[in-house]
């Protein structure tokens, strides 16, 4: 294998770029810059716009890139609480964690939208296992007594992504975001 | 007062133009066609472009005049529920209305927003006024005992965006649509 001139292998330089890249498109997309050229992200990743075109075609690989690496840990996430003890926990605080994190998301996924109309591609694939690792917790939860029995899984994630999105808008502090969690949590309570 | 081909005074004939115009505006940017033209709408409408043009100068003008008459509509319905006996059906009943009709309104809105940025214009301003309306729906059930007392109307009027954007999804029917509002109802219950 030959070398680069930092003296790494230059498959570790590729891995590391192509991580570098993808930490600064999400900065850059989840800040709601959905204009931002792909030569952008190259110019703040300090790296060649080749490079960046080497490991993403396209604007749209990139994006959606970046989407399916966040689907992924928050799905390793919500898999990670589904050995802890305390099962109704584990789902209101990964509920919390989803909304509070929502802005950033929401964003990267506008842009996505913009760029494919989106619906059938990499990211919604990550973005279905998450759903179901959101609904092992719930089941969790609902064994548990956490969590009201006659709740299902369409609703409730329809409520944690109605909740995600009112919680991106600008008038919408923390304050009012925990208030509004209070009011669906005490409504996901047992009867 | 001069007459038109029609018989009618050319006054009645221009208010009538004019609502004629945004029913069919509103059906043409309610069902997502954000991309719809002006000399859409006049065709379909029956007038010719120049009288669109006469009461509506711009696209922007024309989306906006639809959005304040339906925010304007929904703000007359809830102060008529203001004089309601039972305060709590009043507010359940006018939260599940404005939430199955929200997918129409949503694309109105991003209709406008494609055009205009939005935020400060006559819509914003019937925007609020609906919101002051829902407000005092809100109050007076709480009065009544129907709805828990410590829930504000920032975190109320969040969760009423939110689940009607949600149900403005594909995939969240009707069926999903009353079970979510069925859990955020009970979260709103007094303690």
């Amino acid at each position: 294998m030959s070398t680069s001139a930092s003296g790494r292998p230059q498959r570790v330089d590729a891995r590391h770029n192509r991580g570098r890249i993808l930490d600064v498109a999400e900065e850059v997309f989840g800040k709601g810059g959905r204009s931002a050229s792909t030569e952008e992200v190259a110019r703040l990743a300090e790296v060649g716009i080749a490079t960046v075109f080497r490991h993403f075609p396209t604007k749209a690989a990139l994006v959606e890139a970046v989407l399916v690496r966040r689907f992924d840990r928050l799905r390793e996430h919500a898999e990670g609480l589904l050995g802890s003890a305390d099962a109704g926990a584990a789902f209101f605080d990964f509920f919390s964690h989803l909304v509070a994190d929502a802005a950033t998301k929401i964003a990267i996924g506008e842009a996505l939208h913009d760029l494919t109309g989106d619906t059938d591609g990499d990211a919604a694939t990550a973005s279905l296992g998450l759903r179901r690792a959101f609904g092992a917790l719930l089941r969790r939860a609902q064994e548990a007594g956490a969590v009201r029995d006659d709740a299902e899984l369409p609703e409730v994630y329809a409520l944690l992504v109605a909740t995600s999105r009112a919680a991106s808008q600008p008038h919408v502090d923390a304050e009012v975001r925990a208030r509004m969690l209070a009011i669906v949590f005490d409504g996901l309570a047992p009867r």
